[in-house]
């Protein structure tokens, strides 16, 4: 007689923009019950973006207890042009080689191992994980639950003291590659995250009067915001990003407009 | 010789979708540093949203030291029906009065007193006490900070183990007013908010595949999830809605369309 393997535990936790300070009641909890943290191993990861990791493990799970397995993250190719088709393959792709990568390393732990994933932000929003795990749920047990975090959008409204849609109004989240083809005054405020280059710059001439409201580094030591009138402060912002990015040697940013 | 006052320090606090396990580090530093908080006292306000409220600052409160300032809310005038401006109107007039029943409380409190405003979610979507409290702002000095709070959309998100948008498009969020006239499959997916009525229901012979992915009391004990093919579970959703209504004395609820 046999018994069915005890599934792996996996557990997918948001841990805010980039602040200890983000980290839920319940996200802390589960921090503290995984076994083995899951990280991606991008080679060239950002030392205060490990920083703040550990800086969130220390004060949530101070007396250890876990280790860290480190998966070689896929090369993703490249994004293939602007279609949005051969897009959507691209990163179809990369998910099903992280899968496989995820896969090899969980199938060699003991069963009921509690397996952690820590997220950037909110796992709902523009982050592969959960679509990863669940294709390697295709492939073996695995027991899920999802932890929500304090998202780059909700810090970069906290930190700017609006509230994100006009009275009445939508709220429209999108990605920096979709701005220019997208928006319209219907749209209601529109977020915009993935932006590796202002792609509002585009919208400068149509609708010099929109309203941004800009954030980097939300959440951390070395926050900057702006605001003001789209045609007013654009070409500063272009300048400051660069500089900012020049410094720091990374940037994670994002920003609203109405 | 005079000195300027200390102006109040005004902490709004979003407390998430309502379980106090959405409470965030910061968030509860913050709630320990209150002196006064101010509540809208909305006569028939539930028991059992008052039990979070409660369960919340037991929790991370344990000593006390606060104490509550009940403001009546002023009555909202008819919507004035489907009319945009008209809507806004309405919703502004109700601000404004808000704005002056808080005034009259906070001048009453001492210099530098720390005065919190606890708000369901996240204080960015879909919630007017940013704006009150701005608008009290013109009145008096006041220091404010905001605090980020997870929204039911993200516990809708975690709670389906979904992420919301689909690879490289958008998520838009609005009204259940609103949805009809604005739903295209441009928009990704759309998540609903504030519709007492399932207004998906005027989708179905558009949009009969349509995902839906639904939750009530989101973070709670009492949660409901259902998910399906829009054409295929609208009528019982209908039902369970309002069979859930009948059953708490209220309900809270929220969907994303796909």
């Amino acid at each position: 007689m046999t018994t069915d393997p005890i599934p792996l535990q996996v557990k997918i936790i948001g841990i805010g923009a980039g602040s200890p300070g983000h980290v839920t009641a319940d996200a802390a909890d589960a921090l503290r019950s995984v076994d083995v943290f899951v990280v991606a191993d991008k080679g060239a990861a950002t030392d205060e973006l490990l920083q703040v990791r550990r800086a969130i493990l220390d004060r949530f799970v101070p007396d250890g207890g876990y280790r860290f397995v480190a998966v070689p993250d896929p090369k993703r190719g490249p994004d293939a042009g602007r279609d949005r088709d051969e897009y959507g393959a691209a990163v179809r792709d990369w998910h099903a080689a992280r899968a496989d990568a995820y896969a090899a390393v969980l199938g060699e732990l003991p069963e009921g191992t509690v397996v952690g994933f820590l997220v950037w932000g909110d796992p709902a929003f523009y982050d592969s994980t959960i679509r990863v795990v669940d294709a390697v749920a295709t492939r073996m047990p695995l027991q899920v639950s999802v932890f929500a975090g304090i998202s780059a959008i909700q810090e970069l409204a906290a930190a700017h003291h609006i509230v994100l849609h006009e009275i009445g109004e939508p709220v429209h989240i999108t990605t920096g590659r979709r701005l220019a083809g997208e928006w319209s005054p219907d749209l209601g405020t529109v977020v915009v995250m993935l932006d590796g280059a202002l792609a509002c710059r585009d919208l400068v001439e149509r609708a010099p009067d929109l309203q941004i409201h800009w954030g980097a580094y939300l959440g951390m030591p070395q926050q900057e915001l702006r605001s003001g009138r789209l045609a007013d402060v654009i070409d500063e912002l272009v300048a400051t990003r660069a500089r900012l990015r020049e410094q720091h040697g990374w940037i994670m940013d994002v920003y609203a407009l109405r």
